[in-house]
């Protein structure tokens, strides 16, 4: 078996979950590979130092760029902030290296746009991790299988309490620039979910406000909860979304629902190994939504984890987002790619520009 | 004792509805009125005798003037489709009756306006039922005492499946001169929670399709599926609102929820006798949400209903909305009132304007 | 349509929710006969007078015998504590009145057996209401349509905090001989959806403690805390169950489950509209309980009430009871009957002396 | 840092599960040792040898004994079923090794007991591994800390439906000689719960049954559905338990609550990382139970792993259950140890003479 070296480019909590998704993918699947933790980057030469300890990282180093000239760096895992993230995807793609990145792709369309086309000659992925999931593969299988029928409507929330309290003092999640806006930060994941789930997005009318408008003394112009009114591409398909970071008790509670012309199918991340699904031609007696565990050994990465019952918990997506990545290695395109991750820059941004010019704008309009 | 003769307008599920609030209402309440169900009307003579007698009902007939004409009739209770409300309110009051009449209060603002102005005279009431559930007694009456600081967000959504099957013959639920927009049908009754919970709304943006665009020969122009965006008038706040009538499996699922800078509280009607309360401020070993059983002798209506555990149905929210009418029989004011049915409608016609002009619309532009 | 009329003893929740049984029955169902709340009892002569006009009965009286003796009484409906049952029982039934008699209908087997021999000869029911909950109703009518299969495990418990607090002064539930056990009390109803559905109990194991011994100095002989195997004649079948009012915060918290060759049901008082149904034999990808929406106009009873999603109380099951009964006046059996609720109260002594004698007792030894 | 050198006897389920945990050990917690993954060891060559890759262990072998004897290895890890624990026990004792034994420690208690003896020398420890989820970990320190004042009533239940089938073909867990009983195999996680949570058991009735009694030809001598009633020897506490393998679309389903003086606490495994906790003083207006989410960092091992809100799965028990060992390498005594494991063991067999006797039976009576 051949090894595959990753270099990782950002030690916080992404850092720690690709990490772990690389640590543990081939304990969950029989690869070809063997995936080896050979770097990991970040400023702070101690903090990095004991993430690398901490991670199962084999060297740190304070220079990113490192990272991209290894040698034995086969793949450039972007784990930093998002306004950051298009320069290492480029360098890295330049240098030849694989590359994945962690969403949003970018602070902005154009800077998205650009990191895709970059990594256009090498591999590349995005990280949606939550698509790995098994209930949420589970409800992409469903819907492709025509459990619900043509999707009529499509609903996306994300509620969590992390911008709550005013005094949290101000770092780079509060600076558009750097953290990308709460759209693209919070609502990439969603949208991500709606693309590849429903359709392209035509159409989008959207409001973002921002209750603590300055921390630290700084301002603040990322949103703190913003939601948007959707139109597909795909026929008269509706939407909603929205996503909010300052309900008190929602740590991080998601939720994606869509009705079509057969049936029901929601998932709430709140409990995650479970799928709830409704079938408009059920039995009379039987009416009202199952509650799936989406734990069965015919469920998408089910079987690779524990018996039926158990559950997996977050960490589990990073794990069959690595496996899935190494199972293709080498070669071979990823799935969903940077373009991808471009496209859902694109809808954010448009909800961005819709919310700020209140007006309808077609996604089209984002150049 | 003294007796208050009521007259029915309708004898459908809200004419039955509302016979079942004041029959029960002395059965949960101590009166110093007896109510007396003296008349229902209806078109089809032989099914309005059967529902008279079936809801208990001293006597029928198939003309409403009738009712709105008969000296033992003191209050007139509207029961119609929304688009007949207005003639019979206004006829009522003008034969020196007290009004009741069920939401929306007409299937345009217009008309609703005219009607809360000709009621001026009377003791009138709009009925927004949901709210006197206990549930939703409480909710408010916790926002009033400040269990979640000053509201941030608010949101509604009402799911149903009621218009998902294509061959479903047209009635005058799809003909919105007479059965209302989806946003009024549906959305009166979240909006009235909206207004009530957390004050006047003062701008929208808003979407509405329909999926089945003709039934049984003729247009549709009812939405299927209706969502807005909100601003609120006082200072921040924001929302959103969906309303949708395709979503297989959900025979009635209406949720509202506010997050506030202490706290957050949701509703689920799904499950009617519960509440969510999650405090900021609580201690962090209890982090996540409380589940209130909204049936403690201390909460709105519970201590004339059952015991503790035990949990009340649909019925009890007309039931208790007959007690607080008749409560303040003879005189007083009511509240609702058919002022502030003329305010939702308001709203419920700023969406539908948005959504067709596909812009955001200040409320103000309704007139 | 003739009238019936109805006298009822005992004034407590139990008279209330008969009453409001009463008055609702003929506004659910087209009935042949007119309900009419002639008189009802009690010993304070104020108390009753009062409850009189809130329940909406003609008259009172301190004199139950009074009841037993009106020749405008047909049926007499018995809602004293259950030590009073058996001598009102008895002289409504001598008096040729048909008889209603809440659960449990003694306070010991010896007892519950005389008075349901005494009503041999009149049409006489038992009042186990929660069987008339659309969704207990289903319960039951799956398992007759062979949905679980053959039954092999049913489990039911009772979680009340009713008396977990040691200041709650003594009265007469405290007192065995006049409030019956706690497995006679609570586990009542639970062993009579066992019967109902399963079959009857051979032998029973059981405990039973009371933590706080003494009241207003004096002595408590009723369990607090009661549990029971057992072991069905029919077969294999095994059970458990569990009645316990010292669990804070759950108010009255009752759970019956069935596990048979083919398939899992499930109730939770908590959400009485609801029932889970797990089928073995169901697809590997949808593995998981249904949420059943007990009030699909298919359900039984479920038509009579409100539209799907609307959901009925704990009053319901009184209204559908007394519309039962009333349903087959004048003559016929009812179902339920007082020889059933001996059966019941002679499993409930079976567990009472298992306890006391710390021994597997067969159900055949209680005479 | 130094190296600590695990062999693990067995490579089914659970040897795959604790090699889950030493992996991840070090990624969750800063520790002094390094755990390598020496060997494991199974009957079938090529099976053992693809799970020593699968599982990330350096070497394979059909001997179980050269796991015990290898210099390389420190710990050994007892994975195999339950009747082959105590023999492996003692040998790996007898060469001075740590041991660490998947539960139950034996099918019977003198064998576990005699393992335990075995073991006193040396560090040892009994794998009650769902103690180690953080929502179990923030349950007992609750109720250490008071939240539920005195317990009164404990009550655990554990529903599956491996067993349900009765063509599933006869293998070691249908032997009670090696697979232990069904109080033993599911039981021993409830009761180690109780233990620890509550304290010792006194006393005990129950029953088991078996509905497909023959499999492959062979008698099947493990119970498919058990129950026990339960008394504490602190005062005057009282539980219930059950454990069942036939119950449709259950697939390991357990949950277990305390009441006491003060308190309820609920947890269900089927959302493994929320807890319901009920206070007997609170509010009024707040009548019912808190859904606390056991992810707050305040919480046990909640820091440890990902941002509240995200949950974690089976796997993380292991994983902090092997985090716990290894930090306390080398040397001192690890809780629970073997003597725990024995102690649970006795109170199984208690419960399987109670049943098999039919009569109450004091754990003291098994020797």
């Amino acid at each position: 078996m051949r090894d595959v070296g990753i270099g990782i480019v950002g030690y916080g909590l992404m850092g720690r979950a690709h990490a772990h998704g690389y640590t543990l993918a081939p304990r969950v699947r029989e690869l070809n590979v063997v995936p080896r933790l050979r770097v990991i980057s970040g400023r702070n030469e101690a903090a990095v130092a004991a993430a690398a300890r901490r991670y199962g990282v084999e060297e740190s180093t304070t220079d990113w760029r490192e990272v991209v000239a290894r040698d034995d760096v086969d793949i450039v895992d972007v784990c930093t902030p998002p306004g950051a993230h298009a320069e290492v995807v480029e360098a890295a793609a330049a240098a030849g290296k694989a590359v994945v990145c962690e969403k949003p792709l970018a602070a902005d369309y154009a800077s998205a746009r650009a990191a895709a086309e970059a990594a256009r000659g090498v591999p590349n992925a995005i990280g949606f991790n939550y698509r790995r999931l098994p209930a949420l593969a589970l409800f992409h299988r469903l819907v492709q299988e025509g459990a619900v029928g043509d999707v009529l409507l499509w609903r996306g929330s994300w509620l969590s309490d992390e911008f709550l309290d005013p005094d949290i003092p101000f770092d780079w999640r509060f600076e558009k620039r750097m953290g990308a806006s709460t759209f693209a930060d919070l609502g990439a994941h969603l949208i991500d979910l709606a693309l590849w789930t429903v359709g392209p997005i035509a159409e989008v009318s959207a409001q973002s406000e921002t209750f603590t408008r300055t921390r630290s003394g700084r301002e603040v112009d990322v949103g703190e909860a913003s939601s948007a009114l959707l139109r597909f591409e795909d026929g008269r398909v509706r939407g909603t979304l929205e996503v909010a970071r300052v309900c008190a008790r929602r740590p991080c509670d998601f939720s994606v629902e869509v009705n079509g012309t057969r049936g029901t199918l929601r998932f709430d991340y709140e409990r995650l190994n479970e799928l709830w699904y409704g079938e408009a031609g059920d039995e009379g007696r039987f009416y009202g939504l199952r509650r799936i565990r989406a734990e069965h050994p015919s469920h998408p990465y089910a079987a690779e984890w524990w018996p039926i019952g158990q559950g997996v918990g977050y960490g589990a997506s990073f794990v069959n987002q690595a496996a899935d990545l190494l199972e293709r290695w080498p070669a071979a395109r990823w799935d969903p790619d940077l373009a991808h991750g471009a496209q859902v820059q694109r809808v954010c941004e448009a909800m961005e520009r819709a919310a700020a010019e209140r007006r309808w704008l077609s996604v089209d309009e984002v150049e």
